[in-house]
């Protein structure tokens, strides 16, 4: 029976969008699946770049740890553009939650994934996550809305 | 008589080290020479995203014209992944000078930028640039050193 094979950029528009899911359950093994060995990552805070998978892992577990209940996690805008074997996409996302500490997070951030495919299935090799800052105080933009 | 073909990482990792001698001159032209269009841009600063040729256009100029002569910029760690007609690369960038208002700026940013193939010459289609802010405070990191 003829199967119909799913495009490259739906793909990868649904590695995206499993996100949403993922973080609202807290299931970072699904959310670290889409990363590769050799990830190299801007992450929004704290340092400049992270690389490695493991030290990724680290990171999205810390991320998850740091929300009391799930974080809720809208998509927006977003771009896939995918070659025979390299594609990016990005796009502006929500992210919305309880921190441990009681803070409450209701931020848009921006999103570039960078894909290499590698054994028939996309992985991310770059993302950068980020949100901008303003010049004359030097204060990150957590309340910009697109 | 048989000529080299540059090859597509090559010419990408030119295009990004051009940008060394473009924001030295100040020389607007050439900085955005490489955007195409439809670029969609994720600034360091002020806004989530701009859209199109002329808004990049628009804040490259204020940008150089914010600094009181030249721009200093080097290039640390370019990756680039090169496909047939998608493409992307990320570096980290130091960017030093004084303001026009007298403030020292020497800080580092997350640069990733996202190309597609056009006539045989590679555009820029997304740009994502950034630095990480602390998530206690509040502030854009600008004094982290890679």
């Amino acid at each position: 029976m003829a199967t119909l094979k799913t495009s490259d950029e739906t793909r990868i528009r649904e590695l995206m969008e499993d996100r949403v899911k993922f973080l609202a359950t807290k299931d970072l093994e699904g959310i670290v699946a889409s990363y590769a060995g050799d990830i190299v990552s801007f992450d929004a805070v704290d340092t400049l770049q992270n690389s490695g998978w493991d030290k990724a892992m680290r990171r999205a577990k810390a991320w998850l740890a740091s929300y009391d209940g799930p974080i809720e996690y809208t998509l927006k805008d977003l771009n896939v553009v995918a070659g025979q074997d390299v594609a990016f996409c990005r796009c502006l996302s929500r992210v919305a939650g309880t921190l441990e500490d009681g803070r409450k997070i209701d931020m848009w951030v921006r999103t570039t994934a960078c894909f290499r495919k590698q054994d028939d299935e996309w992985l991310i090799v770059h993302e950068h996550t980020s949100v901008p800052f303003d010049g004359g105080s030097g204060r990150a933009l957590l309340d910009l809305e697109p």
